[in-house]
């Protein structure tokens, strides 16, 4: 193999690549990119069997062939290259890969391509497509409701459930839920409910990421999913289970309705969390009353913090106590100036949404405190 | 105690007297932060008895008084506070500390401030004065050469060498030393030799930074020294014991002198270093000829790396090999757009200068390699 191609389009396929491949391979070949050389562009490869991604790029092949170079390595020493464009070939007396551009160069042992479990397109039975900034709307406004804990499978992913109008993905560690849906125009009778690991969807963030809205074509069988996306081809695994019915978490109304300005609040929460972080639990109590909030914490060890803001309150007062991280993370995901907090009891689960957008929900369940 | 003073000013004392307050504290009131109000100023005071902080600000004073507040608690704390006051009283009634700022109020517990162990000013028999800038120009320079590795104090601190007409700051741990020196008007007959704490002097760096070039005021006795520079007073405890000959170990004169563009060689080294840094010795190896260096790298299980740059060598040519840390970590220290590097023999000291500064100087030995 011969090739010349721009240091740059390299370093970003190498970077895009590297999200699939281990830092704690199973098998030394999974810290590998195989890189193919074939007609005008080079083929990049990264897998560790969960996700697996290919980039394609363009270049000058001189011959044609295959290699394989540990890719933490290749993508540290291709991005401080100091030239425009990059030479890359194979030597087959030693083995070794040279890589040059400018006055430098590099001899890089060529890892076994015959070990490389090279990547197949996914034939799926279910095909679609998405925009990507709907679908990253989807990640950001679900995926952080996710347990991390992988004791349970099914709630380290987000479910994506797809009848012939709708896409609805949620997510939930079964403490709270996130939930988002989009109307589309999906062609097949088929309705398929599939879990995504969340771990992967997080990474999509930094991969369909164009600015002009941009078809992914989606393709699944009953265990994996495949994108396509420019000239980057995901594979990821599907998490096997039964996804808790969520239309039965939401409450179907609500006593009170908070309508709350989401930077000053917070800010508030920001630093009455600096108390209750350092707790066991990290709780924080809300006294809604008479248009106020009163936000505070108490830790035995360090002291107490309070806050009060002004909010807009439609029916009863209420005092109820939350874990902070459940209601910092969805004020993370929310991208309008108010949002809207609405209760019926202090034990009884609340949500979070937001007036501009119905299609998103957020429910959460309050904590028993000794004052209950 | 109540008094009222600048938020930006508290964050400010706050974050300068935490460089002192350790995060695993001996005792649990180490990790406090005294504060004193007294006429028309709050003093800021913590310490690890290693080091010592103080910092005075102008506040309001309604109550004299004193407090200590968890040290780490209180920075963050006052950092988020909303406003642009901050009020600080006690309430013996719960030994409390309130802390108001607009909407915001924390009431911290507050820690038993007859345990804190108030910082004296130390009364030195050496009294001299330095500009802050030609301090801090004399700990980049050298402090980097120190050892990290606690098993011989010495090498963990620069030794300060004070005549009545030179200050000389050295450092070293064996394999390499750093030197700098500079004229002062030292007013007294006793020359001294004190060594202070690498860790310590590397803290400086974000404590006596103004820009305009203001005095320090050093005092020291046998065992400490202090530093009182604008409103903050710091003492330190020195490092007892004998420090190596500097003079000895520099060579008197080099056959070769070899003048180096400083970025192009810094490049070079960082992108050859990526093959050498994952080996053993982190070994680079460099051959000095026809005005030109070829720097390489070799690491059996990686692959090689080499690049040639332009130089100008006055003398005869050279191979030679270093430890790559030790070139990479003195090239930060250097200001210049050129330095120069002497030789002798592949197996003895070699050095770095700049032209433009005959005040500094770097030494470092050589390592033996196979092919020697």
């Amino acid at each position: 193999m011969k090739i010349t191609c721009e240091k740059k389009e390299l370093v970003q396929a190498i970077q895009t690549v590297l999200k699939a491949v281990p830092s704690r391979p199973q098998m030394p070949i999974l810290s590998g990119i195989y890189i193919k050389a074939h007609q005008n562009y080079i083929e990049l490869q990264g897998t560790d069997y969960e996700i697996s991604i290919i980039c394609k790029i363009k270049a000058i092949i001189e011959t044609e062939g295959t290699i394989v170079l540990p890719g933490k390595y290749l993508y540290e020493v291709v991005r401080t290259l100091p030239g425009e464009y990059v030479e890359i070939k194979n030597n087959d007396s030693d083995n070794s890969v040279n890589i040059r551009s400018n006055s430098a160069q590099f001899n890089l042992l060529n890892m076994q391509e015959n070990e490389f479990p090279i990547i197949e397109p996914l034939k799926g039975q279910i095909n679609f497509n998405l925009k990507n900034d709907i679908f990253l709307n989807f990640i950001k406004k679900t995926s952080f409701a996710c347990a991390t804990d992988e004791s349970r499978p099914v709630f380290t992913g987000c479910l994506m459930d797809i009848t012939d109008k709708n896409i609805v993905m949620a997510a939930t560690n079964m403490h709270r839920l996130a939930l988002i849906k989009e109307n589309i125009n999906y062609i097949s009778d088929n309705n398929i409910k599939i879990i995504i690991p969340a771990k992967i969807l997080n990474e999509f963030t930094h991969i369909f990421n164009s600015e002009i809205p941009t078809d992914i074509q989606i393709s699944c069988t009953h265990n994996k999913i495949s994108f396509s996306y420019e000239n980057i081809y995901v594979i990821s695994r599907l998490i096997e289970g039964q996804f808790p019915d969520y239309n039965r978490v939401i409450p179907k109304e609500f006593k009170t309705h908070v309508n709350i300005n989401k930077n000053e609040f917070q800010s508030a929460l920001d630093r009455v969390s600096l108390i209750s972080r350092s707790g066991d639990y990290n709780i924080i109590h809300f006294e809604f009353v008479d248009n106020i909030v009163r936000i505070s914490s108490d830790n035995p060890n360090i002291g107490k913090a309070e806050e009060t803001i002004n909010v807009d309150i439609e029916g009863p007062g209420i005092n109820i106590s939350f874990n902070a991280k459940y209601i910092i993370d969805v004020l993370k995901a929310i991208d309008a100036e108010n949002f809207i907090f609405s209760f019926n009891q202090p034990l009884t689960t609340a949500s979070i949404t937001q007036r501009d957008n119905k299609n998103f929900v957020y429910v959460v369940t309050p904590v028993r405190t000794k004052t209950m």
